[in-house]
């Protein structure tokens, strides 16, 4: 579709500025329309960028990308600024291998100031950037663009607390949409609604500008004497008032309509020369202008492709996710011990259903993995049994709690850990390939990556009603592949036992972790169809290394491969080496897993190929490795 | 030494709380003699222990230690609450082996109710334990007592955005003192001044009382017709006050008098069963009683044995943290790119004199590991090199922040990285054994754990001038035992080759990590003394492991062992393993880490001994393994 405004191909910071109110809007029309065309097609973050079009309008109206630093918090809001920035005529390749990411990054374009997708960084990285401003003495803008809901992690906090103090000169953006991914919570979120509320801001100014409206040519008249009157405009509109934000030592400005163009370029002139570090409230909608995702803006967060004029259905197919929420209702139904705990995201790792059913016994304590982590521990002690599900790459946030306030004390803790191993077009920030290695140096740890839904319900049962200490239990996003052959073990108690998942020779062992079992197995199919006849051990307890089962299924090779869906150092397979070689045999243990976890947006399948943990690659690789 | 209520068995919960005011005056006397001549005696934390001394006295006379949960942030400031709890017979082993640990301990007293060390957990630990106790109907109550620095912290932050929310019951102490570690930044704490002097409390009240004392008997009589109209007094003293905590959902209360056992007393009396959380702030001041504390409170922090009647004389001894600021110093002073970034700790670090002669170079974010190394990130994109120097087992806080802002994009970043390895006194929770583990998990992350002071010069200038993306540099606590042997190599550029420290003969090589070099070294001595001859290589650079180096001198000896004072999973000695194999030899590598990190309070040598890294350990496990 061609459009008036948006990509053309002069549509430089100078281009922008000077458009008019009139084609301001005319261009946040076509963003949207882009947006909704592209995400409905390729998938991706929908609610959070239909809220933003007008505040990243404005922000390019007022400030020159090519200089000033615009950091977008978490990320997945920064579509409008890609389409504006360079990257229309490829967007259509959005989230796709070698296409545009979801996330800002610097290698993509000198324009992204700093690729973001974990939350709550982008304030502290804005300090980084406005301290190196002055430091050069020259003088850009920076600007952090944050959402109501990154603010509840604590990192935002402690760059605001810094920048309170040192008084750099930077504009923070609260974006206030009252959302995280799920609805907000938190005492800020509760003082932010005051805020809006006590303030009376935009109605009262959209009742006063409907009143004039309807006076016609005189009342329009009025409005440009009171426009042309801008200092006293401002004052009444925008007045500095006490709040939270000027305890701590920013200047406060707004509320602002986040969906007026005209007002929020108003606040950043306003603003953006003062010396001192500025926030400006800004309020948006979710969703905004697509009525699905404004009504529930939760479904419409992150989405796989869909019809624009159906919406979005759910599939209500099974995935770890379900497996895991369903296991857990039935285990809190039995045992009134356990509680769960969620940082945002009751409904991605499928706590929603639990939270309806067990509301006194799930914490949702908002984007604050670390508190999430530390308050089970506080539980633990106290003879509760805490289930922490936080997704993989998240909970890095929490590696020092985990170790400090639940494995140095043996606490009994479960973390359901979802979006272990690759997760497609997410890209790179969102990988869950470290836990294996992080999880493995905790002390007190058991460890387990369940293969299938009847083993990660076993493994979860385990972990809560027979281990006394920390636990966590690995599992990937999606769908499992196995469920037409079934599981490969039958009693529950089995799960801690190495399970064999194939045996047709002893040229080689090879051992595989949870989930990647499938391309283990497509390996030994491989190497079987050349001859090279192997067996196939599946473990879903990974720590402890159940070693001495493991030498029973050996045979007597003393060829063994690992293949595991997580970084290489620090992995199951380094300590299946270690553990084998104490029981006094002289194994060969070859290591297969990510080396590199730079693996950009694409699907599953395909990062699995390019990370060598395919069946085809790692045939290969055994093949190789046996001289054959 | 003997007390006159201190030390008296039946010091049970309801002996303190019938005390006399005038007894506790005397308890607060004998408690603070105790805890200066037991921490001169010892060394350990006073300035913190000092300063809440009447805090915990009153603390106990309200609440019942057997049955409500007290949770003292980072815990160097429990020890009152020890000697009042159980712990007084043995207080003489305070930070000794086998003694009383310096830190609340659950393995040690039923009475602790949370093993602390690091900053800004005790609000998170308490909910968990208040909402654990609600789930139970249950009426204890839950306290949490954290400093104005541990408050910077975003984890405690986190935990306030919940309490204020969830409306948990329980109780806040703020201990308002002004410090952490040295003295508080951030826009929290100048809002904690301004807290402080618009109420003008405590000053007022003591003017009041000495006014009125001055009117003798009659105005005694008036101070008691006061004391008698409590809620008319208390209405006047701590009336709720507009403030930030009451913005986030908190009851505030105060300022009480920290040093005033009955005020505070009658403050928790007061708040201690509403149903909403409270925060009572107190005003206390670190070193109270101890002229020299007083004055100087980070000097007297954490100390060593010293002199009660002469205080604490610095050493002046040259350490690997006098070492690297030296080096850093040089470095600033040639390359103007670079800056320094401390958490709280510019004087634990050494870079207070930095701080000082590069003022505008030189930022201290607080308590805020996280902040610091995001912050790093947009200092690094901006052409900056930021070197992070905080201690190893804090830096933990900010592994996500390390892999998502600085390692993905390969941001020039130096963390120099103090205490790795063990600390001794402080105990495990202090310990920086996962660095190396942690760090080597990293994609593009340079790491180097060099051995001496020249060493550690060599490679921070490598990392500042020859390295482009992250690097780290993890050292010691404490003095190199190598100085009057001198460094192994010569050319600063060979910092990243291997360096043969000795070689007797290749009936095994020996690769050792930096400091722990002394321990592989006298295994070598021992062996020889039996006619086992071997090769001993110390490695600066440990990632990415100068593997073709290392092959060139291991000779013809398949029998390869490593020592690394750090967590075996993921170490270093796995990694040569991996990538010796690659090579194409067949070695037998044996990694000699520390299995289980839980090694308490002792003396550093004392804990290489205890992980079996001492060097009659290492000789015995060669020879073990060599079948000799």
């Amino acid at each position: 579709m061609e459009y008036k405004i948006l990509g053309k191909s002069d549509l430089t910071p100078q281009a922008i500025a000077s458009l008019s109110a009139k084609d301001r809007e005319e261009l946040c029309a076509e963003l949207r329309d882009k947006i909704l065309n592209t995400v409905s097609a390729n998938g991706g973050h929908l609610a959070s960028n239909l809220g933003v079009v007008e505040l990243t309008v404005a922000l390019l109206s007022v400030f020159d990308y090519t200089k000033d630093k615009i950091v977008f918090d978490v990320g997945h809001q920064s579509y409008s600024y890609k389409l504006l920035t360079g990257r229309y005529d490829k967007f259509d390749t959005l989230r796709k291998k070698g296409g545009v990411s979801g996330f800002p990054r610097i290698s993509e374009s000198p324009y992204d100031a700093f690729d973001t997708g974990h939350s709550s960084t982008s304030i502290s990285a804005a300090i980084g950037m406005a301290r190196a401003r002055d430091l050069k003495k020259e003088d850009n803008y920076v600007v952090a663009v944050i959402g109501d809901g990154a603010l509840t992690g604590g990192l935002a906090y402690e760059a605001i607390n810094d920048l309170g103090h040192s008084k750099t000169r930077m504009i923070v953006i609260l974006n206030d949409n009252e959302m995280s991914i799920d609805r907000n919570v938190g005492g800020l979120s509760r003082y932010l609604s005051k805020l809006r509320v006590s303030s009376g801001y935009i109605s009262a100014k959209r009742t006063t500008e409907g009143f004039l409206k309807k006076l016609g040519w005189f009342g329009r008249g009025i409005i440009k004497i009171i426009l042309a009157i801008k200092d006293f405009f401002r004052f009444l509109l925008y007045r500095k008032k006490p709040s939270i934000f000027e305890d701590l030592g920013l200047n406060y400005y707004g509320p602002v309509d986040g969906h007026n163009t005209e007002d929020i370029i108003e606040a950043l002139n306003a603003v953006k020369d003062i010396k001192d570090p500025m926030l400006i409230h800004v309020i948006t909608k979710k969703g905004k202008g697509y009525a699905p995702a404004e009504n529930n803006p939760a479904d419409y967060h992150g989405v796989g492709a869909f019809d624009l004029e159906t919406g979005v259905t759910k599939n209500g197919k099974c995935s770890y996710t379900t497996a895991f929420a369903g296991a857990l209702e039935e285990l809190a139904e039995k045992n009134p011990k356990v509680v769960a705990i969620s940082a945002a995201m009751a409904q991605g790792t499928g706590l929603d259903h639990y939270s309806m059913r067990f509301p006194t016994r799930f914490f949702d304590c908002g984007i604050a993995e670390e508190h999430c982590v530390t308050m089970a521990g506080g539980l633990a002690v106290s003879g509760f049994v805490p289930v922490v599900a936080i997704y993989s790459s998240f909970l890095q946030r929490a590696y020092d709690e985990m170790i400090t306030d639940v494995c140095f004390m043996n606490n009994h803790v479960v973390f359901s850990i979802d979006r272990a191993g690759f997760v497609g077009q997410d890209g790179h920030t969102h990988h869950g390939l470290l836990d294996l290695s992080y999880l493995n140096s905790m002390v007190n740890m058991t460890l387990f990556a369940p293969r299938d839904y009847k083993d990660l319900r076993n493994c979860l049962d385990y972990a809560v009603n027979t281990c006394t200490g920390p636990v966590a239990i690995r599992y990937p996003r999606g769908s499992s592949p196995f469920e037409a052959e079934g599981p490969l073990y039958e009693l529950p108690e089995d799960c801690i036992k190495p399970h064999l998942a194939s045996s047709k020779g002893y040229d080689f062992v090879i051992i595989s972790v949870g989930r990647i079992c499938e391309e283990a197995e497509k390996a030994c199919v491989l190497l079987a169809d050349e001859g090279i006849n192997g067996t196939h051990i599946n473990l879903s307890l990974v720590k402890p290394v159940p070693a001495k089962e493991i030498v029973e299924l050996l045979g007597d090779t003393k060829n063994v491969f690992t293949l595991e869906e997580g970084i290489l150092s620090g992995g199951v397979g380094e300590d299946i080496h270690v553990q084998l070689n104490r029981i006094g045999w002289n194994y060969n243990v070859i290591s297969i897993a990510v080396e590199n976890p730079v693996i950009k947006a694409s699907s599953p399948e395909d990062q699995i190929r390019t990370a060598g943990l395919d069946g085809e690659s790692v045939a290969a690789r055994i093949k190789n490795s046996l001289g054959r």
